[in-house]
């Protein structure tokens, strides 16, 4: 397909191109426009249909959107920001220099400039940044007959036309109605009998992790978006609200390998910005994690005296590890979730706790096993390594509950207790253990 | 309000309870029927709309249903069924023992218990598996007009209204008409002219995660999914899709860290399940760990010299760890959201190759001023753990990127090559390095 199109523009067969062009998906033109030079990206964009063009334009990563403003006339920026959506223009403006944000709202109509100002004023990641504006709104003493003749009228530019949302005077939210209501009731029917007055909606302030829950929970392909004075001021719609889902998704588990979230994806992210999202959180774990190596040195006269103690070190640092990487991750995950409240703490707990005994005993039945037998039927040994593991699991899979609960309790992301904090904790604990066990057991060590 | 309802059913004041439930979503009413007993579930239930009360139990988890079903005459049972989706149904079905889906499919009407017959043989985790088979087909000689009547005819049992297919006799798919476009053209306007034939489409035996992604990347409401001759079979609608996204990040994370990916929701799962989905991993991962503590003892002489040495091995492990993991976490999260191709194994080998060197850098000079100072100016084991931790930091970022990206070329998924696995990898390597560059460097184990 790439090659095909490809070679159509460097025949300069510019009419069959335009047809190709005008066939595909905005997102596949945006795939195809990423990987072309700056002249060829202004020539295939302006071959596009112009929705199209706005759609894909909106697809495109910042740097190709600036390039392309950049060569862009006045007429021609018009016309691109014409059919954007306020939402669309505001997430692309984000990313944009001054200079190009001073000269897209000068070309903006002031009903697009006056919206982008509107919502560029939102905190980020609240559900007013991520709202449109431009929504079907009723009157409660329209029929339905008059609802229709509404959305015909103004529903070419709104992002939705499947939800409408009923207003008073001043803006109020009194009701929403569905697209599919108005289809199967007699044109007569007034919107007052046929809206829904028990509304779910958002306030601008909320998180936008807020917005995603309730489209998961509640099933809705729109959600409005209310200030505190319960007068509407935008929707948000699903398909945003699918990206967002993606995006928190990515962020935490960027969190949970301790690494500061990336903006962009991996490609589009320079190796500095990799480096420097992964760096301070490395930094702090190595750091952290000599005190663990203090605590073997504290020790150093019973591996002098015993050097084959060292040898279950790894072992027992690896699945001390392990073991808080999966309660953590549960436990986070569930409370992303909203299966899991802070107020579940010590239900959660109990069960950590029953599921590490568990692991404990049929982890050190294994390992006491495999070291009896391999290491000259030595009791005392074994005894130190089973008492160890089962102690060091205990507290990996506690700490592995708490951390994240009590950060989630102290109003912290619960994302930031990861895996490798309640690894570096967890070690510095199964190596005082260890070396406690071994000390008071081996009669070697007496 | 949770407890006004509960205050309700104990006053047995049956009407307002009645009128209290009809308000609340189907999602709230399923949460509060999850918290009440036997008794109290099958009341409030009974006291629910026909059409919440089918939506309220496709909410509810697997044993309130079954313990629903086991109560309800067959006369109930039909009246729960008549308003179910398909879907839906083989959600709920699959889920259930078979005696209760013997009594569902002959209490169900035939053409549901055709269709679920159907969806019920599609694989688990395959497109056809999570489509629904009631959607809105047009012919394509109908106009707008008759596509109206068609829609208030059918529209109230179809999942939505607002994507309809346009198919000819043998069903084969030919095109697709939005309610938005029906509303803004005239009502004469014949459907052929008005449909869109650049189909996006699965195909039944489709991965479910493809058509998550088609949602991702296209923005749809629904997607149509076509056998291999490209007849339409069913739809998959943006709420379902919303839930296998979220469902697949889950497992993801959960296979990222370790473990079989578990069925229900935290407390959902069992305390058994919950170690059987945990145990066979970290066995694996604590035996592999001993390979590490074999590789410990081998250069016993070495830190009985020198039991300094030591204390440096929870560090490398650590940060070897620490750095595998963020490469892993970043190349599988990647590959899931299709930003990473495994034809890009080479780009993303290169990338990691200088994030690594910057991290090894940074991490080297900090830790090792910190030795050289902490530790009586010693240059040569500085030396020792500087080149140690840049090595390890390289091996574990190439691995990291390397194993999940090795996993998707051998079709296997990405996530299983966890960061575990890639931690357990590296401290051999790391502990291996450290040791043979310190018999090389250092003058007392000359």
């Amino acid at each position: 397909m790439k090659e095909e199109l490809m070679e159509l523009f460097e025949q300069r067969a510019f009419a069959r191109l335009r047809q190709e062009l005008a066939n595909l998906h905005p997102a596949d033109v945006a795939e195809l426009l990423q990987e072309v030079d700056a002249d060829a990206l202004a020539v295939f964009f302006r071959l596009l249909p112009k929705e199209e063009a706005a759609e894909t334009f909106v697809e495109l990563d910042g740097d190709l959107q600036q390039q392309l403003i950049e060569r862009f006339s006045d007429k021609e920026l018009k016309a691109v920001l014409d059919e954007l959506y306020a939402d669309d223009a505001v997430d692309f403006l984000e990313e944009m220099p001054a200079s190009v944000v001073k000269r897209v709202l000068r070309h903006a109509d002031p009903q697009l400039r006056a919206d982008i100002n509107q919502l560029l004023r939102y905190p980020k990641d609240s559900a007013g940044s991520i709202m449109t504006t431009e929504y079907v709104d009723l009157k409660k003493d329209m029929t339905v007959e008059d609802a229709f003749l509404r959305i015909r009228k103004v529903g070419t530019d709104r992002e939705t036309v499947y939800t409408c949302y009923v207003v008073d005077a001043a803006r109020h939210l009194l009701g929403i109605v569905t697209a599919k209501d108005l289809l199967l009731a007699t044109p007569e029917t007034p919107i007052s009998e046929l809206m829904e007055t028990q509304i779910i909606s958002v306030e601008t302030h909320d998180d936008r992790e807020e917005t995603t829950r309730a489209f998961d929970r509640y099933d809705l392909l729109a959600l409005p978006v209310v200030d505190h004075e319960g007068r509407l001021v935008g929707i948000v719609t699903v398909d945003d609200a699918l990206d967002i889902l993606q995006e928190e998704a990515t962020e935490d588990m960027q969190k949970m390998a301790a690494m500061t979230p990336a903006e962009e994806s991996y490609f589009k992210t320079s190796v500095w910005v990799h480096a420097k999202n992964r760096i301070p959180w490395l930094l702090f774990l190595m750091l952290s994690a000599a005190v663990t190596g203090m605590i073997l040195s504290y020790y150093e006269a019973a591996f002098q005296a015993l050097p084959l103690l060292v040898s279950f070190v790894p072992m027992l640092m690896s699945t001390g590890g392990n073991c808080g990487t999966q309660s953590a991750t549960m436990i986070i995950r569930g409370m992303a979730l909203d299966e899991i409240k802070v107020t579940d703490l010590l239900r959660a707990l109990w069960k950590e706790l029953q599921i590490a005994l568990l692991c404990g005993a049929i982890l050190a039945a294994v390992n006491g096993l495999r070291i009896y037998f391999q290491y000259g039927r030595n009791l005392e040994m074994t005894l130190v390594i089973v008492l160890t593991l089962i102690a060091t699991i205990v507290i990996a899979k506690i700490l592995g509950c708490l951390l994240p609960m009590l950060a989630k309790l102290v109003k912290l992301d619960p994302a930031v207790m990861a895996a490798p904090i309640i690894s570096t904790c967890v070690d510095a604990f199964s190596v005082t253990i260890y070396f406690q066990i071994a000390v008071k057991l081996l009669s070697e060590l007496q």
